[in-house]
């Protein structure tokens, strides 16, 4: 009887690129320029200015260690400081990707550590494309395991993204089944991420994913040289289950392993909010298009969502910053209402119009039991409308645009990390396009090499 | 109405040298020098080892920045690799002090983070001292507030520890208020740490304080910079008393704050293992001494412990290394009634001898109510002992060596650290008086340098 942390680890150690179907790892190319995307938006944003003015001054640049590209000011550090660095800037924009059933933020934390690690060993296109999927794998079933008990309080993208981190880095430098499974219990200690910050809008979301790639890839450095960690860190009496989580269930830590991709079930984020707002805002835009309304016409609007929703966004009142504004349900559903589509340029300018503070001030979140049952596999959006003129509307949307039966193509996710780049100015749209064209063609590279500089 | 958070900032940011009463500035001293000899006992230790190669290999070694000393290995680097180094050695040896009401053992990760950065900012010895004091204060309070539920499954050190490094960095950086409730937002959202480890004698311990140093330290840079964090992520509904306690006392934190020195409360561990087995050990050497009982004679030992005690040393049977053999009753007590005092080389050389393994086998662990109520605030030891000849004695203290009541001389404080030193090679007999005789003096000193390289 192997333990579900050790088949875990047996799974992230072995896996090699040929047990990979092809649509997983055309999916991972997906997800890899999506996040690309999302990793230059960060260029510009004070918080990861921060992060990555104290990695840069604690060590690393121009020294023979200095392998690894750091994104957003395109210098080059170790391994462990361009993961913090480049983890931090890719969450920030909020247009990474989400894998639902887990709600977790597998990119932002699996490819910077990953690729600052490939470019530091000159690994494969296609060990770096498995390494990414070992992160995904192992990342989605840690969520899913810690459960919704543990979202209530945790940042699962800064918790079980600490393991999915190690499993990446681990796979990449090609550890035994023992190793990994001690590199999993340094990086489940060192597991952390409270969602207190939303509270007053402060910084810590890009801390959380700094700190959780950082934390895995030294968890796996670790555990090569011999450091060892717990053997049951997820389902021990005194692991991770058991400091936070009420109703964490071991069986989901290796459902359907080497047979169920959970790679492929990651969602694109089409709006540049958090994900819980995205089923309502779509099923705004459909009733509000089914029935011809334009803003003016709504007096008000029930948001029918899952009690994740609420837990996140419900603390939410009278947002003040763009960031902050991302988490609120009325400021999203308004600019939905007044432009079809949230993204960076319609927060930046229009968070705070009086046109979509009205509109806010027209929407209030409810506890909708469907909604709710379905969650976390299905994000089912559901919106009731009533219009100034007396009548009552229902929106819906079974999967919100981005989720893997309404997918984005690769032209949408091309034009998507253009617009991002372009967005943050991280890089000119001709280097740009040719990262991303770089990025495409990963699969046949004989090394990973840096993407933006030279 | 300020909240708990603020006020613990508040005091965190404000406190300067001239405030602390002299008696906590001499024991403060007292408990520098102890934690110094617990840093250098780290050399050559292989889990030490592993952190400090992966630190120097990620950055820092040689550069500008290189500001800070490496105790283990004489070598320079930046102070948030060289915090995390020092911290990793400073807890390997078990010999570093603890307090008893939060059970947590501030040395080892507020001592390495404020010298690494005092050495970076050319600090004065009252500046150190003072950050130090800080960095006690804070994460006693923090500890004591996150209460016993937290510590059945969390490494206190690891989570309160992330705060009291911040405090202290935080204090040395001359943060205002503002920015240490930010610092303070930034490391509890850090906090982590799990017993789990102890199951298989895997090296985590080395990682909670390497990790709580470092984190800490860099959530005051990152605070220093502008980077935002909770603003109670203490008390907060998504804090970490939400998230990794169930008896969390908000008053605890801010508790006689600038009245009640909780430094001072602070006790040096005289047995080289776990402080839980502490109170057992010198009741069972009281008993023994008082009847004139060599190993031997002893039929049986029932330590009457706290619950703590069972959560901790509980899952130890037969110990299989060094270390975990110092979180084992039996092997303490064995050690104990075979050498009087359980030190460094008693178990490195005695551990596992048929003679310690054949008393080991007779002690076993029992909850006792007075034990269990009096603690965490005393720790009163107490055994039963059953003898050959039939006879049922009973040992008992209310203070074990080295508590506040039964504390260590500056003689035996230094003999400790240089038998400490000697034992792990770290340093010559000469160098280390020379590196003590600096640290008695630190308070006058007009910046504190670096200790063993030059």
């Amino acid at each position: 009887m192997t333990s579900p942390s050790a088949q875990l680890a047996t799974f992230a150690a072995e896996l090699r690129f040929e047990q990979i179907p092809e649509t997983v790892v055309r999916k991972t190319e997906d997800l890899l320029v999506d996040w690309f995307g999302s990793a230059v938006a960060g260029h510009g944003s004070r918080p990861v200015d921060s992060i990555a003015r104290f990695a840069m001054s604690m060590g690393g640049a121009g020294e023979p260690g200095s392998t690894s590209e750091v994104i957003v000011n395109r210098r080059r550090t170790s391994p462990y400081l361009a993961a913090m660095i480049n983890a931090a800037a890719s969450h920030v924009a909020e247009q990474d990707d989400v894998h639902n059933g887990s709600v977790f933020h597998p990119a932002a934390v699996v490819f910077p550590a990953a690729l600052a690690v490939a470019q530091a060993i000159g690994a494969s296109g296609e060990r770096f494309l498995t390494a990414s999927v070992a992160g995904y794998e192992v990342g989605i079933r840690v969520g899913e395991f810690l459960g919704r008990s543990h979202y209530k309080v945790f940042h699962t993208t800064g918790t079980a993204g600490t393991l999915a981190a190690a499993a990446a880095v681990g796979n990449l430098l090609g550890l035994n089944t023992a190793q990994m499974l001690h590199a999993f219990g340094s990086a489940g200690t060192q597991s952390a991420g409270l969602w207190e910050f939303l509270r007053t809008a402060s910084d810590s979301k890009q801390l959380h994913t700094a700190h959780a790639a950082a934390a895995g890839l030294m968890s796996a450095y670790l555990a090569q040289d011999g450091f060892t960690g717990a053997a049951q860190i997820f389902e021990g009496p005194q692991g991770m289950a058991a400091g936070m989580s009420s109703d964490a269930d071991p069986a989901k830590l290796v459902d359907g392993l080497g047979q169920r991709w959970a790679t492929v079930e990651t969602s694109f984020k089409f709006h540049a909010s958090c994900r819980h707002t995205h089923p309502a805002a779509d099923a705004l835009l459909q009733v509000m298009k089914a029935n011809k309304l334009r803003p003016g016409d709504v007096a008000r609007v029930i948001a029918q969502v899952h009690q994740g929703a609420i837990d996140v966004l419900g603390p939410v009142v009278n947002p003040s910053t763009v960031h902050q504004s991302k988490f609120s349900m009325g400021t999203v559903l308004a600019l939905v209402a007044r432009f079809e589509h949230a993204d960076l340029n319609a927060f930046d300018q229009h968070f705070q119009d009086a046109d979509t503070v009205a509109f806010c001030n027209k929407v209030e979140m409810q506890l909708d039991e469907e909604v709710d049952t379905a969650y976390p596999q299905r994000w089912i959006g559901k919106v009731t409308l009533h219009t100034t003129d007396g009548r009552v509307l229902h929106g819906r949307v079974d999967e919100p645009k981005g989720d893997p039966g309404n997918t984005l193509s690769r032209a949408e996710i091309t034009d998507k990390a253009l617009r991002l780049a372009a967005h943050s100015g991280g890089s000119t749209p001709s280097q740009m396009q040719a990262a991303i064209d770089a990025l495409w063609h990963i699969a046949s590279a004989e090394r990973v090499e840096t993407l933006l500089n030279p």
